[in-house]
């Protein structure tokens, strides 16, 4: 076979075979098709696209490039590992919650995550907050973690999915990003290397998110749920808002406390609801609930009963964490200077421009702006008021949480920018907005 | 500027500007702009296109990345330096009547030229095949010889658009050779750069050339003129017939014999009737001739009054070629074996496949299938039978000039089956298709 005819097929718009997406993606990960071949198959794959067999092939072949775990062998006979994806947004605290109440409901979590990267924060950033964590576990380690507590997070040490750390870069370098088998793809491929039975997706949407539109995030949501049916895993994508922040807190120790506040049952209501709806799908979808209606129970009844907080706190200890600052999450690290983004006139807020809020965090030095970026865990900002709330004159829309007075003066305007208010009032926003599930293809 | 924000851009669909595309070329010329951004953005454009403004400033663009020569200070005042540019087809000695017809009519003809690839022949190997004849000229040989004789064809020495040299081989493993942009942007930049006033591109059509089919030679002929037109140098592009080889002599001593038999009246009519049609249309467009009309005449004289084959004889001396074999053709190398191909039926010759005659020629070991490998000059196919002309059954079709016997009864069965026969009498194939000129574009 040979690269350039691959290429070719693609470029004149016919399916690729199995055996063509495999000896691609072999010579990619391999270094024997050149960087330059694979920018301009992955420009063909963008215009062309692929059929739903050939990304489910490209991702199997991405999954197949390097190790594949599996966690079976830790675990009860019969357990089925769930896997939980967000594609990322503004104060995205999810993993946090979901975690320890799918645990505290029976089902073992065992993730690899990741760090943040632009306007969106990385899960580990948010637990590193919590002094004494660690993400770095041994393989061993993070299979002893899973049997006996149920939850683990650890950053990743095999080596899943090679084939997409040469082609991720290079599609960012090429202008081939927004391809939706390759997004598809790199995503999946990622989430079947580390053993998932079944997988739930949380595709977020709006100007907070990558996918800006509801069509845009259907169309990768119905891919990804297709690989999955394809490949024999079960896949929800729940795809959810991001017009505005989720929650209120937005910040790495800011995120970790509302979390754990959620745990307690007092978190922000847009967030409480979508904590319980991605949980219960997590535990419809690996059958502990014949539906979302006795799953939510299940839910509620993990948070009421502090099993699920118990959980977090167990997980916390086995990482070598400080407990204390979950038990009291004041302690957490917190910045010396608060300052209050006032409305200027009465009025409801419109919108809130969560792109806009991720940024000012990151301004505040609460994420990266490039790979290996140290983070201040104590910055960021407190959303107040959310869409559908109503403002007096003078009111804190949010409150900004920094290292020195001249870094919160410097945002503040940005922050009022972000801000749209009206005379009419509006509802607040839904947090559910589609899903997309294995019913929703023909049999 | 970034290259990223260029792909994308041309990704959308969107027009380049000048300064964007000026960018680029810069940066691929000098390696600030890696192969992977290249070959994406090639692909970009082969699937979007470029405008005619777009396509012109990339050649110039190209043009510009290199050496720029100016010859007008080697000849005088006023004189307008033409170009000839064949796009490459089977028995296409076309350069070799040509330059010596235009330049006893007056026009200075200076041509740097390339060698032959693949199944068309390059001009400089044609010419190798007289002993002692040299391509290699410094530029200050280069100028006198244009100076005094009016005639020079040498290997390009001067670093003529090496933005092509970059683009060129990347184009080849990347899939995106037939982008048109860039194969008129290649052409023409070349053109540019080596300082052609005007330019009378011989675009082959068929397939003994790399355009098979009308409508694709049309739309690259009409794009290079309008690169000529938008880049002040008058251009016109003949179309013309590739189907069958041109004239009867495939193999570069071979061609070379043709060419001066040729010179002398005698050459095959296909060949001699393109001949006259390419050397007029230069006559025309330098303003040495108002019209085809008054063109045609002048170009007959030179031929007729030897006064071409002189100029060709004076060309070969000054470069070193042995001007024996020039006055008697016979002394040029040829080859040991000759066996003729036979018709098994009487019949008609409905059609000689082109490509299938040029790579058995190359199989013959007088072309090359890799970069800088030596050929045999003596090695070829005389193509005895043309389309429309009758045979009997053991009428020799074509003869096969080889090396050895057992070379030439490898390839016997392939030149039979290049030949289709049929009952009833075709016409001849004409040799002008179509023509595309400045006039054919709005004022």
């Amino acid at each position: 076979m040979n690269p350039v005819d691959i290429i070719v097929k693609k470029r004149d718009g016919h399916e690729l075979s199995h055996d063509e997406i495999n000896f691609f993606i072999q010579g990619l990960t391999h270094g024997a098709i050149p960087d330059y071949q694979v920018a301009a198959w992955a420009m063909a794959v963008y215009f062309r696209g692929m059929t739903d067999r050939e990304t489910t092939d490209l991702t199997l072949a991405m999954a197949a490039s390097g190790e594949q775990l599996d966690l079976h062998d830790a675990l009860p006979p019969g357990a089925i590992i769930v896997d939980k994806h967000s594609s990322g947004g503004v104060g995205d605290k999810t993993t946090l919650a979901v975690g320890p109440i799918a645990a505290a409901c029976g089902l073992p979590v065992g993730k690899m995550s990741g760090r943040g990267l632009s306007f969106t924060g990385g899960t580990i950033d948010k637990l590193e907050s919590i002094p004494g964590w660690s993400p770095d576990l041994s393989e061993a380690q993070f299979r002893h973690q899973l049997r006996e507590i149920g939850l683990v997070v650890a950053a990743q040490t095999a080596d899943l999915a090679p084939a997409d750390k040469t082609l991720y870069p290079l599609r960012d370098v090429t202008g081939t990003v927004p391809s939706l088998p390759l997004i598809a793809s790199s995503i999946m491929s990622k989430k079947l290397a580390a053993g998932a039975d079944a997988i739930v997706l949380d595709v977020k949407c709006g100007r907070g998110a990558f996918m800006e539109n509801l069509e845009a995030a259907l169309a990768l949501s119905r891919l990804m749920v297709a690989i999955g049916r394809l490949s024999g895993r079960s896949t929800t994508a729940l795809i959810t808002q991001m017009e505005q922040p989720l929650g209120r807190a937005v910040g790495n120790a800011m995120e970790t406390q509302e979390a754990i506040r959620t745990l307690q049952g007092g978190g922000p209501a847009d967030f409480q609801a979508l904590v319980e709806i991605v949980a219960g799908e997590m535990l419809r979808i690996a059958g502990a609930a014949d539906d979302e209606h006795t799953a939510r129970p299940q839910v509620r009844a993990a948070i009421e009963s502090g099993a699920a907080f118990e959980k977090f706190r167990a997980f916390v200890a086995a990482q070598g964490g400080d407990v204390r600052t979950v038990d009291d999450p004041t302690l957490l690290p917190s910045a010396p200077v608060r300052l209050d983004v006032k409305a200027g006139v009465d009025g409801y807020v419109h919108a809130i421009d969560a792109r806009a809020i991720g940024l000012t965090v990151v301004a505040l030095g609460g994420g990266r702006q490039r790979k290996g970026e140290p983070i201040d865990m104590r910055v960021g900002v407190m959303v107040n008021a959310k869409v559908g709330d109503h403002v007096a004159a003078g009111d804190a829309l949010c409150t900004v949480h920094a290292g020195d007075e001249q870094a919160a003066n410097h945002v503040v305007d940005r922050l009022h920018a972000a801000y749209q208010l009206g005379h009419y009032p509006v509802a607040p926003l839904p947090i559910l907005l589609d899903r997309v599930g294995a019913e929703d293809f023909e049999p």
